[in-house]
C-alpha cells in the first residue's frame, strides 16, 4: 500500500500557515459579523450563493441560522440560493447560467438583506451578477473570496479575502468565517 | 459596536489546537484514502451522508469528486445521499426520519461501493442505521466523527475520530479530511 502521509503533512502545514494569518482578519469578520446582526435586527433576511464547496458552504451557514448552531433560540431567516434544482436548472436552460443567482436574488432580496457571496476567485461570473443586483437593490453585500479577493472584492460592501491561492484551503478558512459569524450571530 | 475579536480569537485558537493534533491521525487518513482507491479501482462507488453542516460536506466531497478538485480528469462516482428533497420527505414521512438514508442505501449501495457517515456526535441515527445496512450489503464501510465516536465508531471498517466535543470544531476538521481525500484520489 502506498503512503501519502508525507504528502498529508505538507496539506496539514499549509492549512495551519493559512489560519495563522486570518488572525489579522479577526477585525474584519467581527465587523462582518455586526453587520450580519443589523441585518436580522432591522428585519432582514441573509441570502448566501456560491458554486460547488462553495455551494456547500452557503446552505451549512444557512442550516446553523435556520437551524441551530449551538444556542436554543428562534430560527432566524437566511436562504441558500443553491438548492432549488427546478429554479437552477431553469434558469440556467432558459436565460444561462450566469443567471442562476442574480434570477434569485431580483426575485427575494429585500434592501434590509444581507447577500454573501462566496467564491474562492472572486470570479465566477454567477456570483458577480447575483451581487451587482443585491446592490442595485441596495442590500448589504458581503464577499467571501481568496486569492486577490477578483472582480467580487470591487464590488462588496465588506470583503473577506483568505491570503491563499488554494482553492481548497480559501474554503477550510470560508468555513471557519461561517461557524465565527453563527457565533457572533448567537451572541447575547 | 460590540468588538467580538477577544472571542473569534480563543476560536481560532481552539480550530489551530485540534489541527495541531491532527498530525496523529494522518496515517489513518492515508489508509482511508487508499480504501477509497481501492473501491473506485474494482469499480465501486462512494455514497456520503450526514445532517446540517455534514450533509453539506457530504455534498462538497462528491462535488469534488464527480466535478473536479485539482485536476483534470474522468468523473468518478461518488452520491450525497442528502439531496434529493423528494425521496428524502417521502421516505422521512412514511417510514421515519431515521431512515431517510439507509432507505437509500438499500437501494443505491452495491458490496464494491464505500460508504461514508459524516456525524460529529457518531450518534445520529439515521447515520448509524445506514451504515448497517451498508456493513450487512457488505460495502466498506468509514466513519468520520468526533467525541468518543459514538455508536459509529463501532461499526465501520475505518474510523476517523476527531479529538474533539466541539461541533463546529470537529466539522472544519471533516472538511480538510475532505480535501485530502480527494487529493489521494487524484494522485498518480
Ligand atoms: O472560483 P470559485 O467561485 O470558488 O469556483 C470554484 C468551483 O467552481 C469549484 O471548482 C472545482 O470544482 C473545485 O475546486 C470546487 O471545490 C470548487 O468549489
Ligand atoms: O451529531 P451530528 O450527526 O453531527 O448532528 C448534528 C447536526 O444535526 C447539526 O446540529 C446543529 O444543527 C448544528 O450543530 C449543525 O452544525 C449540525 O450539523
Amino acid at each position: 500500500m502506498k503512503d501519502y502521509i508525507g504528502f498529508l503533512r505538507e496539506e496539514l502545514a499549509a492549512h495551519q500557515a493559512l489560519f495563522t494569518q486570518l488572525e489579522a482578519l479577526l477585525p474584519q469578520i467581527s465587523e462582518v459579523g455586526q453587520a450580519l446582526r443589523d441585518c436580522l435586527a432591522r428585519g432582514g433576511k441573509i441570502l448566501l450563493m456560491g458554486n460547488g464547496g462553495s455551494a456547500a458552504d452557503s446552505q451549512h451557514i444557512a442550516a446553523e441560522i435556520v437551524g441551530r448552531y449551538k444556542k436554543e433560540r428562534r430560527g432566524l431567516p437566511a436562504i441558500a440560493l443553491t438548492t432549488d434544482t427546478s429554479i437552477i436548472t431553469s434558469v440556467g436552460n432558459d436565460y444561462g447560467y450566469e443567471f442562476i443567482f442574480s434570477r434569485q436574488v431580483e426575485a427575494l432580496c429585500s434592501p434590509l438583506d444581507a447577500v454573501i457571496g462566496i467564491t474562492t476567485s472572486g470570479n465566477s461570473i454567477n456570483v458577480v451578477r447575483a451581487i451587482e443586483v443585491a446592490k442595485e437593490i441596495g442590500a448589504t453585500t458581503i464577499g467571501l473570496t481568496g486569492g486577490t479577493g477578483g472582480k467580487l472584492a470591487a464590488l462588496c460592501d465588506y470583503n473577506l479575502v483568505m491570503p491563499s491561492n488554494v482553492t481548497a484551503r480559501i474554503q477550510e478558512a470560508h468555513i471557519f468565517i461561517g461557524h465565527s459569524v453563527c457565533d457572533i450571530l448567537e451572541a447575547d
